[in-house]
């Protein structure tokens, strides 16, 4: 019948019907499946969608959704609610399974602790395969994943790991002990997700333990909650090299973009009265060669786009961890010698692009030469803020490319028209 | 003794300590490990470090490696040495082996087939718990992963999926017909990397299945390889928005960063020109009022600035599907929106800023009514050129950010220039 091959569904599949359904329908289908059964669905949908199905839906029912969703999950939507509603479900909930949900809502954001999930599996050094056979006929089926088993000892605490691979191909008789390995990969309850993920990454894990200071185990953290904090991280890092931090999300009304959004382009603003300020200066030598203005753009462009590669390079060797092998000095010089190599290329370009357009070789080589110096200080500007800002744990946003880009003008106009300046009687 | 203790360690702990040895040492762990032990190593390491040590390996040896390893790593290992040896490789190693690697090398760069790997298992529908539990005692070693068994009928067409812990907490007399699933989210060998990777997001698999045209089962893809292929398109995203496309690996020398980045630079450059164009078109009015370059750096980075933010959301909606969910016209509709409301932000803050610190009430209308209407134009560009680059599948680089500010650029400057010079008696 329908609901058989409702249920043969995937999760999200059921959840793409579900979307199309009207609130009669939507009725229908919550007498029609179990709570378990619409605890899979439900924890598939963002927040927003979850507080408004939850109004739909009477306290049991709701309650006994949270049951059966895997703890991580319900921590997010229960951390989410108002707090009238939030201590209602909790209250309506399990004892156990409430108690759960609170201990993951106490770690903080980002946190191992926070993103871990308590369905894991945890057994004996003791136990035989054909006993952990048993076991995980038993409770398999309530696990997150029953691919890596846990190895405790009396104290709780991780003294192994297993996988099921490791089990089933070996005799039934044979000890765990035997079989364990007891250089488990384990991240703490404190650390941050970012590494975590590295972990996960690094050993192709498909999940990973996680312990207190004394190794006791709370938790499991799962490679799929792994590949979204990945794509969190790197709406933050893109977020970062184009001011908009916090601000990709699709999801919110113009004004709410607005809101977000304006905030860096008018403090960026503010930031940028400098450079006109830096011009102000030289209004005596643009009175006199005004074409000089035609060409602040191309400076600032030039040492904008040079400072944000280098930017991006930093950015992606923090990510991907290649910076700690190589070190900072190396690549700070590096990108010295890059932006140098850039600047020649340039120069050369708009010497002859210059003298051919303007008719004016001097003109040309004045652009050229402030070309050269200020994209071989703009890589620099690029490689040794965001290193600073990492360094000193600085919120990275300051980092952003704009900002980069805006001490890249500054220098580099500086520059240009202290060189014309100085060379005005041949102009 | 040391050689347990080692071969207990990660494989890729194994090659950390592996890098600290000298070519001496290196020559004992050959003769030390077999060539199963030591292509686990192998596997783990760069293409650079595999081609040095395969120099210092006998022809033999590198075989069994490459035998041993899986297809998908041996495959991306030899269909990048240069021609001379990989002929003598394949030839060396068994032709089994040999011709899985080949039909991988065959597949074009960046599809499912070029990414998959050949070592799943596949079962019949026919087969009870107890023969696959047999068969995975016997396979389960060598498989890349045992945790998916995907079942074929005659044709080796893919007919169902189990998961190994369905398998595990059934009867042992139980037909695989009765707990297979028959929904088998699959790939098609010649999908984009992309496409497999939103798949196995989606769906938060441990691997996906494989199949050609006719549903033939020829390969898997593991969440392992998924995860790198999201690192590998993220570099790409962000390269994109700064314009250093390929150009973001740490692991090169300045000069081939150089070589791979000043070509954007001078690119970019020679584009900006148009923007020198533009203002010595009003070489007039700056000869009249020098002043009014001082406000040319602002106009150029808010209005870059509004188009990145726009460029990054659109970049990160492509990425994560939202875009097709919501539809391009309300997409844009809201960033214009946005793009007005940051403008009366920007158009306020400046029409202080600039009265109070030039002394010019006139001059701060000019730019800010400047700064608004820029702005609202920038949204829109920045929205609607990555979209047009995506929708007509052109090389999304030249949608970069830096192609989006200059765009911004001389459409910001015409709009102040022209305002300006019509204004000019009152400045
Ligand atoms: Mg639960
Ligand atoms: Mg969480
Ligand atoms: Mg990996
Ligand atoms: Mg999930
Ligand atoms: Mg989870
Ligand atoms: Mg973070
Ligand atoms: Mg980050
Ligand atoms: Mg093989
Ligand atoms: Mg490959
Ligand atoms: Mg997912
Ligand atoms: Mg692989
Ligand atoms: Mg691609
Ligand atoms: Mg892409």
């Amino acid at each position: 019948g329908f609901r058989e091959s409702f249920l043969d569904l995937h999760a999200i599949d059921q959840l793409g019907i579900f979307d199309t359904l009207n609130a009669s329908d939507r009725k229908q289908i919550y007498t029609f499946l179990t709570p378990k059964e619409f605890a899979d669905i439900f924890q598939e949908m963002e927040y927003e969608q979850q507080l408004e199905i939850s109004k739909e839906l009477d306290e049991e029912y709701l309650a006994g959704i949270t049951n059966e969703m895997y703890a991580d999950d319900a921590a997010d939507f229960i951390g989410q609610l108002p707090e009238n509603m939030r201590d209602q479900v909790l209250e309506t909930m399990d004892d156990e399974e409430a108690s759960e949900v609170e201990e993951l809502m106490s770690y903080p954001d980002e946190t191992a602790g926070a993103l871990m999930t308590k369905e894991f599996l945890s057994i004996k050094a003791t136990d035989t395969v054909r006993d952990v056979m048993a076991f995980l006929q038993k409770e398999g089926p309530e696990a997150e994943t029953i691919y890596y088993l846990y190895v405790i000892n009396d104290e709780e605490a991780l003294v192994g790991v297993l996988s099921l691979r490791d089990l089933i191909i070996n005799s039934h008789d044979e000890l765990i002990e035997n079989l364990m390995s007891t250089r488990v990969i384990a991240a703490n309850v404190t650390d941050d997700q970012e590494e975590v993920a590295k972990l996960i990454e690094k050993y192709d894990l498909l999940a990973a333990p996680v312990v207190t200071e004394t190794r006791k185990l709370v938790g499991i953290i799962t490679v799929d909650d792994v590949i979204d904090v990945i794509q969190e991280e790197l709406t933050e890092d893109i977020g970062e090299i184009s001011a908009a931090r916090g601000a990709t999300d699709e999801n919110v009304t113009a004004f709410q973009a607005a809101k977000k959004r304006s905030p860096w382009i008018v403090m960026l603003m503010v930031f940028g009265m400098i450079t006109a300020g830096v011009i102000e200066q030289f209004e005596g030598t643009l009175e006199e060669i005004a074409i000089l203005a035609a060409f602040i753009p191309l400076i600032m462009d030039s040492a904008g786009n040079t400072g944000t590669q280098s930017l991006a390079v930093v950015v992606r060797s923090l990510a991907t961890g290649v910076l700690d092998k190589k070190g900072v000095g190396k690549t700070i010089f590096r990108e010295f010698q890059t932006g140098m190599m850039i600047g020649v290329a340039s120069a050369i370009a708009l010497i002859i692009l210059v003298s051919f357009l303007y008719g004016n070789p001097m003109l040309a080589v004045v652009v050229a030469t402030s070309i050269f110096i200020s994209l071989s200080i703009a890589t620099v500007v690029g490689t040794i803020f965001p290193l600073i800002i990492n360094k000193l744990k600085l919120d990275p946003a300051i980092a952003s490319g704009p900002f980069i880009t805006t001490l890249n003008d500054v220098i580099g106009l500086l520059i240009y028209f202290s060189i014309a300046t100085s060379l005005i009687q041949y102009l």
